[in-house]
């Protein structure tokens, strides 16, 4: 087996976020969950939508290539993979994420459906509510893989959101496959609580075969896998089968729990929240370019919180700041 | 001649801006004048740009756009005209401006080139560098005008930008006939020093023309039109024409010459100058707001100042913040 000659390696939707404010009420009346994700299936029903926002921005997201692009940032030699289509957004997509040096070679698929986008409303509480139509996204299948990049990661990167629709499940699960024919390591996050109710026994499985190295998931999702409201309980029963098991806990900070030993850091303050998105993705990405420049699991929080504190000082889901001199200052 | 509905009608670029940080040693390798505007004279071009470019986000702009888009959140009823193609990014530009209660009635142009971009670099000192391909918006000609529109505002405002591409140019040379004919006044903005140095003759017919009611410039602009370093005698020089004329002094803030008379404001602090795109744009949006509901001069300049220290806080060229509140404590 040859060393990794990439940190990490992603398979994630490839969505375009597309951002606008909202009060609550604009969501009680379109009947959305407060901090959700939710599947538009349809163009029309996301045309619906869209065309009762508000004016919004356009910023490449996803929720692994969001993490992609923080380890990017932090300086880690990165890989991702996801499908756009060709068009304008999946021009905009491809353009964001190579200028960040992430090695992105995933063909655009020609025709219908265009590009994945994400309505995010958020709040004057800073809570991200999000819609999200997957597009082109949808259509990532085994073929689309390319296999080398995924043998180079030293640890392959899973999106739990990317298993709603059939294809991309069918390659993450041949991705892994590779992953670990080349004795790489494979990290999974958990997403979303729905995701979470629509996946439970795919979950518990990939966690019990021993599949995954490195979990992340925040508090409601963890306790969703395991149907439970005992927190501690629904971290013990991921840590029993996974090595390192990561939980962010919103502005109580995050703990991991690496065989019986718990880590816990607290929330990096903020001057002003303005938008969760991208908090957890953030933190997963502190949290993984610590591990693969081989810091403690203690530091590699520390960074992951830096790292989430950043992402929701600003609208967007991608660091503005120049993350690795916070990270740096940080652990100084 | 019936009374206007409509505060300010608007003819400008649909443009959407593509935003990221860049620095001054990257403007000084593409040979980028800093602060100013230049045009991209083919899709290559921009290409070859953007693909140099960091990771961005979009949001819509064109300079009269974002002043309309101003007026409208502070209550204005407004309506603009620009030319955007049947793409995606036309669609965003499209959906903004509406979602903003702006009457856009100007059907789509089919076909390339696609809808306007302008490529915008921004330095750490919060300074912009615009590089715009216009795209569909050259093609604005005046058979796209929607006639009734403009004879319903009782401004008529310009965006020198404009000028350059012929079929617009003489588009607006028919809508200020328009207006003038429904008994509207017409408000014009100079756009930028270069812009100024290209069609210096014409804007100079203009206003010895009294064909402009109230004139937007800053310093640098006012300066080059009349070819003179000093200041005060540029002002004076438009003011013998112009009733109304507004010129920006960034951090110096801002006057306005009516007759003899002249009015200052101070720029109206802000925490942190991040991006200062837009800054012009919003002075005039908070100034003509103030003019339709009324205010005096001097209101009227506090409105703008309040408006343009809004938008450079954040990344992007229209409001955030609720600009309507921050006037109404401003000037309560």
């Amino acid at each position: 087996m040859t060393a990794p000659s990439l940190d990490i390696v992603a398979i994630g939707n490839a969505i375009v976020d597309v951002i606008a404010q909202a009060d609550d009420q604009f969501l009680h009346d379109e009947g959305l969950a407060k901090g959700a994700m939710q599947l538009l299936f349809s163009p029309e029903e996301a045309e619906m939508l869209y065309a009762k926002m508000g004016s919004a921005i356009e910023a490449s997201g996803g929720s692994a290539a969001n993490t992609i692009a923080g380890v990017a940032a932090l300086g880690g030699k990165t890989g991702f993979i996801g499908q756009v289509a060709n068009d304008q957004l999946g021009h905009v997509f491809a353009h964001d994420i190579r200028a960040l040096g992430v090695d992105f070679t995933t063909p655009v698929r020609e025709g219908n459906p265009p590009t994945a986008r994400c309505l995010i409303l958020v709040t004057p509480d800073g809570q991200r509510t999000m819609n999200t139509f997957l597009g082109a996204s949808q259509f990532l299948s085994s073929k689309m893989l390319d296999k080398g990049l995924i043998e180079r990661g030293a640890i392959l990167y899973l999106e739990g959101y990317l298993w709603d629709p059939e294809e991309p499940r069918a390659a993450m699960r041949e991705a892994m496959a590779i992953a670990r024919a080349a004795g790489r390591k494979v990290a999974f996050t958990l997403s979303d609580g729905f995701c979470v109710d629509r996946h439970r026994e795919s979950f518990l499985d990939l966690i019990r075969g021993g599949e995954i190295d490195i979990l992340f998931a925040n508090e409601a999702e963890i306790k969703s896998l395991h149907e439970t409201h005992d927190f501690e309980a629904a971290v013990e029963a991921t840590a029993a089968y996974v090595p390192v098991t990561v939980v962010t806990r919103s502005e109580n900070g995050a703990i991991a729990m690496v065989g019986d030993q718990i880590y816990s850091v607290p929330a990096d303050p903020v001057e002003k929240l303005v938008d969760t998105t991208g908090a957890g993705d953030l933190f997963a990405a502190g949290f993984l370019a610590g591990q693969v420049q081989g810091r403690s699991v203690q530091d590699s929080l520390v960074m992951g919180a830096v790292c989430a504190a950043e992402v929701i000082s600003h609208y967007g889901a991608r660091p503005e700041a120049d993350i690795a001199a916070l990270v740096a200052a940080k652990l100084a």
